[in-house]
């Protein structure tokens, strides 16, 4: 199983590290990618080394896509390249799973249109206007989409992400 | 399912963190004991609600202990209630998780002599002088007593502790 997660600088540490530490304890591989292949830093200080540039990423190759908080989805969201690998997940119904800020590249991306979804509280409204139905609940699972709000929602964001990576019965 | 953890000021965030929402994740509850109930603050920033003080504390009421670590240790190894708490976990046989500087406390606590163990490599020498035998890998597992060595071996130490909680086959 091999997992991406895109970040940048300034993301919510807890929201990157706890979903690659919780993947690394599932057997996961997982490439961090961003725009530069840097250490990019956390708000609250942690660093994790980029292992691809976003340019370098081939979707096939993953088997979900993992979109932590903070204000890296602000700069992210301005890629194309990300934009078009989270399409690219969504195109094959591949699992997603985005975390309060996280979904801000997925409304840019335009994939959320007709789906339940949450995320941050102040990103709520631009959620609706993407054509989201927003819920306020700690995880919200809408088929291959796993969403959740904030970093205290973290223990049922991995629960369902890990359900969603598990084959179906 | 009942966890303890026991922490001060200056916890190692993720030490902290991970194992917080990972056994939330596996439905436990999770008592947070400081000396103090206040609201106690990582090296990195996370605060964290403490919800007993150690005096307030009946080991029996508790599936397992995690000492995280970080500064913590230095101060919770001062306290008497601590190292009665670590004692009784250890005389029942249930299971100790403790990652980093968190050994500190056993090795106050007296219950390292011959047990296999690792810890921070700064602590590996008191380790050693408490008549542990240390050893220099990501996770130690010895009858009911996980240890790590720092942040990212928490993969294996929370895949370790999770088994640990399981019933014996």
């Amino acid at each position: 199983m091999k997992a991406l997660i895109i970040s940048a600088d300034n993301f919510e540490d807890s929201e990157l590290l706890f979903p690659y530490y919780r993947l690394k304890e599932e057997g996961s591989e997982i490439d961090i990618a961003s725009i530069k292949k840097v250490r990019i830093k956390g708000k609250h200080g942690y660093e994790v080394e980029v292992s691809k540039t976003l340019k370098e990423i081939n979707p096939d190759d993953y088997d979900i896509l993992i979109l932590p908080g903070g204000k890296a989805p602000e700069a992210i969201r301005k890629e194309k390249e990300a934009l078009d690998i989270s399409r690219s997940f969504f195109g094959r119904n591949k699992p997603v799973a985005a975390i309060c800020h996280g979904p801000q590249i997925l409304i840019t991306a335009g994939v959320l249109k007709g789906r339940h979804a949450t995320c941050y509280k102040s990103v709520a409204e631009e959620m609706r206007e993407a054509g989201a139905v927003y819920e306020d609940k700690e995880v919200v699972v809408d088929g291959n989409l796993v969403t959740s709000r904030q970093p205290s929602d973290l223990p049922s964001f991995m629960r369902e992400t890990i359900l969603a990576l598990k084959p179906k019965k």
